[in-house]
């Protein structure tokens, strides 16, 4: 099957991929009384008198937007706001179908943080919560502190937050399955994008603190600090304790090392770099459609566990394991925030759906259509919410 | 029943009105490989190629937002943007039922008439059009205004002409029933918010031009041209061509007037003042939920029709009759504007609902729920948009 021709054939058979629906009928004038004049009144009276009552009486509370602004689409770059469309229905339906959140895209016209900023902070009302969406770096990461400060929705990056909280519970299980401890392992970030540096502050909350991060100026090193952006900073101060800079190069980073995680570009890695880690080290290679090191090199090179972000492969990291759980979570307690803790619980979540006796070198992740996941994963949410305070009921 | 207690029982059940729906099933690895990554990226290309090609793959062609800044919900008045949010899915629900039109509510936390063009524009590349709803007047004629000109898919503010196209339609059918010329109509409009100046607009356009305007200030006259904004200067040159000011009264100028058009407020016209009127007047009462005069004290007053907002009454005007079939055939011919030509041709399909040899005085309207008018409506709509040339297919 040519999976692009198919989807071409697929998306143009039913004109896009979302509709929208009543939920309640329209078909007597009694009911058009009810859901519209005069008696949508009441409800309107209602928020007046209570702000909150918008919750009990609107979509508002299981409404969320998909905002992108067409920067870094895919594997596809900065392909503006209409042409990203179809990804942005793609994430609404996974919404629906994986963890009943409504959701509606909404490409903008605009790559100026502020204006984006503003838009997303004009469009708050009506919205449950906000699912920004394939936003280049370093840009991604201010629109998305600053809506977290500024507004009282979940505000959720899902190219940042995504493959960071299922890499974590990849490497949970990895280590699980392997009696290592977390906290002792040597990593290797290839990617200081959207993605690598939320793996990186992810890894630091797993207590990780021996990682080395990589990206197109070579290795992240306090010596290059006056090119850095305020992201590459932050990363400056979360890697490198030891201040290692070797030839400068991935492979001189990967000597020793026991993890590699790759949110960079294809074939950065070979089989001979593998085999200069630690033993049986654990290969996280997730460039899309091809990976920094294809599976088959990885193992010739000695890897005990490999992930990619290919289906067609085992241990897929799949951010489909992880928002939609976190959406339902953050809107089923009207969480403020989805903070630090409850993406780590949502990662622990993710784990905890292959029992320890299950675990083996091609199964450390569950799989997106384990129907188990979203729920347990909305569940730890929840729980992590409430118990932060970020919840509101 | 108590409409307004029912409604609230049936928001609170549904937690709202409207949800989304994928159109394309997700259950499979293959199906998540075309609707979702990696084969979404095909129509992404297609749409980098050709921007058109954004109707062929995407939901963009049958999806309406429908905007509004909560300044002027129903009779309620400025009550911001999260309390007019059950319109708004009211509105979207009915686009959906009525038209098959999609649609989502977006309430603006700003009421700056820039902010909210800038707003739309920014929005405009993942949609097939804007409804704007409850905006105030003036405000909302200038950003429709500048939105139609600056947007290049269909901007349509259903409070200025959504009643002025029904009124429309009902002033004809009454000239066919009675065997008047429209032309020679004398018409008396009270109130000149966005209802109001549209239906004056809409009224010259089927070349009435004996029409005095009325409201809050009195008589719209060139006296008192210094006062005006842009919207009362537009419909001054418009209006009054006599220069009539009486005692600059409503019921001075209803003195011998054939029709009342009414979408001010309640009891503002008496059975006295009906009695003044040239013989077997029409009265289009449309202030809501209270008519300027109730139906009863109309007809005693000689009133040979008479229209109202309200679902109780005979001749229900009910903007649901214009605007589902509006957009509808504005979407199928991916219109860049929705022009005058078209809400005239929206009018004269509505009027044409009821066979010349059906109409009584009590039945000059359509019903809301007769499955033809939205069909009707939109294919005159279109036959419109490709006559005047702002059909793109």
């Amino acid at each position: 099957m040519d999976v692009f021709k198919e989807s071409l054939k697929l998306h143009e058979t039913h004109q896009g991929k979302l509709e929208i629906k009543a939920k309640v009928p329209v078909t007597s004038k009694e009911d058009l009384s009810l859901a519209y004049s005069p008696g949508v009144a009441a409800p309107c009276e209602e928020i007046v008198k209570n702000p909150d009552a918008i919750y009990q009486y609107t979509s508002k509370g299981n409404m969320v937007a998909v905002i992108t602004d067409g920067s870094a689409v895919l594997g596809l770059g900065n392909i503006g706001p209409a042409a990203a469309l179809p990804v942005m229905e793609g994430k609404s339906i996974l919404l629906k179908e994986f963890a009943n959140v409504d959701s509606f895209p909404l490409c903008l016209d605009t790559q100026d943080v502020e204006e984006i900023i503003r838009t997303c902070k004009l469009l708050a009302p009506s919205l449950g919560g906000i699912n920004l969406e394939d936003i280049s770096a370093p840009r991604c990461v201010e629109i998305e502190r600053r809506l977290i400060e500024e507004l009282d929705i979940p505000v959720f990056h899902d190219d940042q937050h995504g493959t960071a909280i299922v890499v974590a519970a990849g490497l949970m299980n990895a280590c699980k399955l392997t009696s290592r401890a977390l906290e002792n392992l040597k990593v290797v970030v290839s990617g200081t994008g959207a993605a690598g540096s939320s793996i990186i502050k992810m890894l630091h909350q797993l207590g990780i603190t021996q990682i080395i991060a990589y990206d197109l100026n070579g290795i992240v090193h306090k010596s290059k600090v006056d090119n850095y952006n305020e992201v590459e900073k932050s990363i400056l101060t979360l890697t490198n304790p030891s201040n290692f800079i070797g030839d400068d190069t991935l492979a001189s980073a990967l000597v020793g090392a026991d993890v590699f995680i790759g949110v960079s570009a294809a074939g950065l890695v070979t089989k001979e770099m593998v085999e200069t880690m630690d033993p049986d080290p654990f290969i996280f290679a997730m460039a899309n459609p091809t990976p920094e090191i294809m599976p088959e090199e990885a193992l010739a090179g000695g890897a005990f566990i490999v992930g990619t972000g290919r289906s067609d492969y085992p241990n897929q990291i799949n951010n489909v394991l992880a928002f939609p759980g976190i959406f339902r979570g953050a809107l089923d307690v009207r969480a403020r925030k989805i903070n630090e803790e409850m993406k780590l619980a949502a990662a622990i979540a993710i784990a905890s759906c292959i029992p320890e006796e299950s675990l083996r070198s091609d199964y450390i992740i569950p799989s997106p259509f384990d129907p188990d996941v979203a729920k347990k994963v909305a569940e730890a949410v929840k729980i992590s919410a409430r118990e932060t305070k970020v919840a509101r009921i």
